[in-house]
């Protein structure tokens, strides 16, 4: 790997996901989960400067050490930090002053990484690599609230791609019952949660080729499904009645017709698409519906060279914790997954917001069981 | 008066305000009483076009029919609105599109304004003005919540002049019992809450000829005035400790030394100037200390003659209320200060944010009495 | 006064009050704004511990010394305490022991006051029998909430004797402009609220005879006045729409008909009696929506000699604030009133709850414009 | 099994737990967790009457039909219900009352269970008696918390016998790895959620024979523990934070000694029973500070022949998730245990509480990670 090319290829996508933005839609945070697009920005490049420039660029100036406080997203290792709930509330620093911190540390980064790069650099410089990655997925999603929930409903971008899913129907593949291994095994990159690999029992199950379509969804809705508490978790029937909830996130009815927000803007509700934006609770509720289940992550990576996958994150019914053998790096960077390893579910997959080749079939993403800002999607198991 | 020029220099004088501001300034809302700086630039655009052009203007053609629902404050008459903590997670209408609305509209104003204004259209453009003159006393205290609560501590402007008190001391201004008349008299305009004329008895009262200034107030804090639980009201003191008040707002003391954050940027604190952005708790909290109290809204404004004020709206012990013969205007106007008389307190007097021309001696202020981001003083009386 | 026998009187009515209580009515606190039963009986004892016998009495053994974190109410003087939410969590002291500490301070009372009673120790005992009069009226309150909020609704006493309003109709007093007396001029007691006295000039207004009725109150209901948000203060409408008022607090429609609950059990609506458990707010409302006003305390004060009153405490404009020359006593005794006189709004009169003897032309009683569980009730002026 | 003994047995044993107790005793929830005693002695009996004797006695009379209302814990399917949260307001039914309840439902159980029991009854009466049980340890630790919190600390018997922990240090056993089963195999009585039985695949592991003890725990405390992140989950770090956490519940410092409330009352610290009353996040976070883990819920069940078990419940790394092959039964007996598998960590064993033989090896009981009124502990694993 051309390390400064890569690096300069990653870097370069961030900032064309922002190109169709304006400078306001940098700045706003409509809800805890949702960071403003400017705070993406200066948030990956301050991981590169804290754990990389730092490190091992002699005489190496800080842009600025307040933005140590400004865009520290979670690392206490590394010190005190604005609450997540405030990034919004910050109209300094500028989106200018972002990207001149961006070029700065862009250019710092490219003469580290023309002199030699030893193992334990390679090692910071690829998790910075997939780090920013992992924000490049939540620009688009986060991107997609800010404009999805503005009243205007203002697109992102004619040109965007959304997911299809041509064929639908019961479409199930069998998997015979055995041991199996579930992990990372590769030369390349993984985080530490996808390790180490093991050996787990599976019986026998059948999984779906398909994703759910908003079509199948809609039958849902129209049974009364998010009327009728028995297809529910008692959590999840709280959350629909707390939070009035009765369709996927960004549907809303227009005259009696469906429509859903999309980043091409508000459109007529695509039947054949894959259904997105649900919950966990939502995923659960739909599968009870059927008279089935959600695949556990095991099932899931078992089967999953079998199907096609990478439009939708998709919830699968098994609880993020650590494989056997899981051990935290020591300092900041051991803060990275282990820490949250607690009532969250594991979605495996990828979604239409995964850069290229950011995606992985051994990759464990992880979201609490209410949330539904990410491409989220259903398969069905039984 | 002529009515286009009257229009135009108060219009002109909110886009100067923002003038030193970034995009960023704009948009952001760090608490649900600071509203961003396009929503004032935008909403009172929206009162001119709500309540005249679409009532007096023929074939007037709405900019955009969905501001109404993105500029509408609190005027349930005139439907459904943003709710009030969500304006700043509104990154469009843009800045840009704010501008042109207020152009748009400016310009219809003019035509409108070119032909013969009659009494009725009279009378609300000058509440037009006097709501645009109000919003701009907001956008100056507004502005200084979001800049002087960033990290970075970004000035507004290094000409900014803040208010000055040269005099201190113990100058008690007495005046005898009797009855006097309150309210607004003359032919110009006033709000409905300052009408009707009345009489009130007043007994024999002194009150300072001098705001109380940071150095006076700086007594109180080393005497431990925020830890004696004896001169706060129950409510006050419960505010005290729940959210770890020790100083009025935007003192901040660095290495020992107290400094404020002024529109100036943040700077040692200056002894001489006026105690301001204290809450009416501290007010009170304070005057117990002295010995003394705080004036009645009464007491102000017949004493108000013999004294300079101007510098800090003034909080004074008197709960808003409606005066006797007090009326509401029907409809939407109706709704300007009627349904707000309760659980507030009067401030009177005007602050260096008040646009010149605003301020008069029978002018109510109102807010409820733990809020500080305006320029809020104290003048004692006993 | 014969001090011993006004005392036992006193005393023994608050425990004739809870006669028909069962042990576990005594207990529980549904909301904040209620007491337990059993603290009211054990903080009015503890008053007379704390302030009395330990101030006058030589040698006096305090019952347990825990009693003082447990009973005190909110005097920040005399120590730390329990938090008044929960009162309703301590299932100890027992109801029994409540009682036993009750006989012994009765005892030790007893003793001190067969000697001789000198001025100081005079004060504080009026004092004393006032403050218990005062938690007789919550007491009774409180076991109202208790029982009418209970889903069996069991009554409290058969013989309980509610109030009612023979008379109805436009029955107006008129009052001449002028300059009247307020506050309290006569030998006996007052509280520190009702002093000093003091003038003030009241124009010419004209005041209701009679309280509104149920059956007028109803005609609100049914003309739509919980929808219609041009009759209430702005905050009066969050709180109808947040907490989804619509009635009266006890009134309940069952099979389409009103009732309401009185401490008789529930009863079909007495259409000829005084409204009551209503709030400020929708005292005003009420009031908008006859085109008339609440009268000011001041208008209660001087009218109050023509009409019949001492059913329902009665909502005034007035907002709860200190009278010219009022002052604080020194230490806990001066804890009483003054510390609240902000955000509340008085009540004139008094109720059926009201202990013989405790009314008072000049008293004046506060709480938060929200609050329903006293018998409030409507008188009209304009 | 003789039912008529069996349930008169466990019946009985539920009214011996709250022998001791107080009237207010059996009133008061200080927490939502915690639910007064006669709320418990009213539901376990209102679950007879429901599911049994409506269901299977010819003409059975409700002893009141608004206890269905009281009564009823969550079951969504038998009607609406007071609120969780609301269970600590009720004053009625008495304490009486419910035993009242008690005998009329304990006779008409008696008159049914002398006529021959059917295959489908015997299976709710199994499941009644099982549901009873696990109230009865409810009973106790909710006891325990009412008694506990209330600053007079009464105790709830002398004769109460604690857990002992004689051997403590690091005595490890060591499982080989392979394929295990998993889940309730014999003919007896289990839940649901033990079913069905399955293989697991288990590799090699270490787990210890012994709890964890308070003295090993205060080394934890003595260490830091509670004040540094690196030991824990996020989650657990601001819960913490947030909640001031620095010892488990119910110890108390008292000049400078650890005191902790136990159900004989308040006790020095008694260093070599096992530590009991602390979350899931501390016992995760004590692990990690030993440089171990918490067990998974299968390697506990597999170890647990080989160890001994019994005093406190056990948490484990696991989340609770339905077996493979796991079915709710249909209506309100299938809302038991299915509806709660989200968010909630797995504890295996049993405690103190647990009424003699309702342990069981595969007994799966979960509760919120955050939770530490049962009597929870830690058993570690490598």
């Amino acid at each position: 790997m051309n390390f400064i090319e890569e690096y300069l290829r990653i870097r370069k996508h961030s900032e064309q996901i922002c190109e169709p933005l304006q400078t306001e839609d940098y700045v706003v945070q409509p809800i805890a989960d949702v960071s403003p697009p400017k705070w993406h920005l200066g948030h990956t490049t301050w991981f590169f400067e804290t754990f990389i420039l730092k490190a091992f660029s002699a005489n190496y100036q800080e842009f600025n050490p307040e933005f140590n406080y400004v865009f520290n997203s979670y690392y206490e290792t590394v010190g005190a930090r604005v609450i997540r709930t405030d990034r919004g509330n910050l109209s300094r620093p500028s989106v200018n002053e972002v990207y001149q911190y961006r070029a700065y540390v862009d250019e710092a980064m490219q003469k580290l990484l023309s002199c030699p790069v030893d193992e334990k650099l390679t090692e910071l410089l690829i998790l910075g690599f997939n780090h920013e990655q992992q924000h490049q997925e939540l620009l688009l999603t986060d991107i997609k609230y800010i404009l999805g929930n503005n009243p205007l409903f203002p697109a992102y971008s004619k040109d965007w791609k959304d997911a299809t899913e041509s064929v639908s129907g019961e479409n199930m593949i069998n998997i015979t019952e055995g041991i199996y291994e579930i992990g990372y095994k590769g030369d390349g990159f993984s985080f530490d949660n996808e390790l180490s690999l093991h050996k787990v029992y599976l019986p026998h199950y059948s999984i779906s080729a398909n994703l759910v379509t908003n079509h199948e969804y809609l039958d849902f809705i129209n049974a009364g499904g998010y009327q009728d508490f028995s297809y529910w978790h008692a959590e999840g029937w709280d959350w629909v009645k707390n939070n009035q909830i009765n369709a996927p996130l960004y549907w809303n009815k227009i005259d009696g017709l469906w429509h859903h927000y999309t980043l091409n803007g508000l459109q007529k509700l695509n039947f054949d698409a894959p259904v997105t934006h649900i919950s966990y609770y939502e995923a659960y509720a739909y599968a009870s519906w059927k008279g089935l289940r959600l695949p556990t992550e095991f099932e899931w990576e078992i089967a999953a060279q079998k199907f096609d996958w990478g439009k939708r994150w998709e919830w699968t019914e098994s609880a993020y914790l650590p494989y056997p053998g899981f051990s935290k790096a020591p300092g900041a960077i051991g803060e990275y997954n282990g820490k949250f390893m607690v009532n969250q579910k594991v979605l495996r997959g990828a979604s239409v917001a995964t850069p290229q080749g950011h995606e992985r079939i051994t990759y464990r993403n992880f979201f609490h069981p209410h949330l539904r800002w990410q491409f989220t999607g259903i398969r069905l198991a039984k």
